[in-house]
């Protein structure tokens, strides 16, 4: 169905201007330290505000502005200091908390935390999602570190095709990079900080320890900022960006991966859980095995080799998400915490199309073909 | 001197058995989490515990036990809560603290904070400096990880033979692993945990990020561990260790690095410092160059680059700590902290006598060519 809607489409397209490059971006949020002790973005907008003239005069027609995601956070070298502020996006979950503050009282204890106050502050600063009307700031770009090794991975909803068609072109100007799309097509449903502006649009560079910066992370971190800045002010000159897309993407698809859903309360998306230690919650029972470990994006079969225990036994992957999947933040720090959810994160080859950001519908072309 | 005193020794050492080497060992204490980030060792002690059998029929002249260094720490997955654990050991401090914590009254406030507290109980448990005739634990080995590329690095005091031959053996049990001698040969004025007990053995295995496991890092560890108490083990039962020790190093020395000494509060040995952050204390200001990350151990010559700054300028190395230094913990987590000695460590390639652990004087020896 999607197939040949963008098939249709991008016809169209070639001779107009489609409606996503059309509207101009101004506001451009840019956003360090979402989890408190990932440097990398820290750095990035700290370097951005010293060389500001720099960066202003390579990209005119947008207006940049930098953040501090998790002050609190930062100044103590954690993730987060309650919970997680990339967690904390939900429409219900951020307006609901707007209602119960207003009930309460002095004999009734408080159910705001740092980071829930600290998403309300952003939601108001990026585009508030209690308000529809309000869209303050047209791209948020948050930086992400991760200690696993996902490279420079762009991380974007399925059904934006802005981002879509950034990440795209990222992906043109950073060999070796990859995209990863979470299958919430819904804004409002979405619990990451990006998705409370109009457009959302995570950068993740790894393997960086946390707590630590990494001149190659920065580096890397930078390369894909400059990447979709670009993209965005060629969108603002007009330039035929889409034309320039649709010559490297020939059939109008873009590789990626996408998320398996998320099952559990902490998870943006899928993941093969490890127990935790009696003693510690934040302690895993099983560590990564290292056939596993820096093998991020590569095939796992039923049957290899996940996780050790102490006691020296193998746990293999037992097919819980199909015969064969690809992991992802494979031994990513912030996954060390229940609030995250914890675990490995299980993806999925996929593609999806340039024109309408959707992904490839797998799952119905096979129901076809079995037809 | 010291030169020809080993070479004489030396030869007594091949008809008799040296002192160190004479006294049995019985309580061995296998220490994890002094930095409570420092997940590896955690992990190794808790399998000990699962797998106790096997470790004690492996080692049965040894009681090995275990313990967790810094528990509270380590629950807020942190290096420490108020100071770092393994600076607490230095004799003035810890006694010191004891006895202004009998004048505390409800009107003074109180000077200890969490790990002095802490320091004062593992000082009990593993020998007391306080009192220099208890010596409860034989030997402390202490499990450190590092986020820097350190490899497999045997960490000592100088002039501890026992503990000297035991990192010569670990050395040879372990091939790519080096020998970092710090140069306080008092043991009373030493700060670091391990230096409570009789004699102090540290562990460091990097590189592996703070509060994650990594498969390699804790095989790494353990193989390093078992050298050390199959050495030990071996002692006790009265094998010609140092026989076996002289065939591998013939001319009686051991080649190591030494630590640069300590200039500031927190080191333990000497650091090129980096400026911090205006908002931040413990975010550095300079970032460590990518031509140096991951280097350590290698030399680094004047004008080289050391460090990047926000604006995107190169700070070089200038001679600081001589024409040509040997870097270590290049981009250690715990070196962000003041409280630890923020930079990266100086190091010296040396090499330290068999029989008495001590290092080669080039120095002296310097003086004497020059005469």
């Amino acid at each position: 169905m999607i197939n040949s809607i963008a098939a249709i489409s991008s016809l169209v397209c070639i001779i107009t201007v489609c409606s996503a490059l059309s509207s101009p971006i101004n506001r451009v949020m840019i956003v360090g330290g979402t989890h408190g002790n990932e440097y990398t973005g820290v750095w990035c907008i700290k370097s951005l505000e010293m060389q500001r003239k720099k960066w202003e005069s390579k990209y005119p027609s947008l207006q940049l502005e930098t953040i501090l995601g998790n002050p609190e956070a930062h100044l103590l070298n954690k993730r987060f200091v309650d919970t997680d502020l990339n967690r904390e996006f939900v429409v219900d979950k951020l307006c609901a908390i707007d209602e119960s503050l207003s009930r309460n009282t002095i004999n009734q204890p408080r159910l705001d935390t740092v980071e829930s106050i600290r998403a309300r502050e952003l939601d108001e600063i990026l585009g508030s999602k209690c308000d529809e009307n309000s869209h303050e700031v047209d791209v948020c770009i948050d930086l992400h570190s991760t200690t696993s090794n996902m490279g420079t991975t762009i991380i974007i909803p399925e059904g934006d095709e802005l981002m879509a068609q950034a990440a795209a072109y990222v992906s043109l100007k950073c060999p070796g990079s990859r995209c990863l799309m979470h299958s919430i097509p819904e804004r409002m449903h979405r619990p990451n900080l990006s998705s409370a502006a109009k457009h959302g649009f995570t950068i993740e560079v790894g393997p960086v320890p946390v707590g630590v910066l990494r001149h190659d992370a920065v580096e890397n971190t930078e390369a894909a900022l400059h990447a979709i800045l670009d993209f965005l002010q060629r969108v603002n000159k007009g330039e035929d960006i889409y034309g320039y897309l649709q010559d490297s993407f020939p059939d109008g698809w873009v590789p990626c991966f996408r998320t398996a859903p998320a099952i559990r309360p902490g998870e943006i998306s899928g993941k093969i859980k490890w127990p935790c230690d009696p003693d510690n919650p934040n302690f895993p029972a099983l560590m990564v095995h290292k056939s596993l470990q820096d093998r991020d994006y590569q095939l796992v079969r039923k049957g290899d080799p996940l996780f050790v225990a102490g006691d020296g036994s193998v746990v293999n992957y037992e097919g819980s998400h199909g015969e064969e999947v690809y992991l992802i933040f494979i031994n990513e720090a912030g996954y060390y915490y229940q609030s995250s959810g914890t675990g490995i994160g299980v993806a999925v080859e996929s593609k999806f199309d340039l024109e309408y950001g959707m992904l490839f519908d797998f799952e119905n072309v096979d129901e076809l073909t079995y037809e």
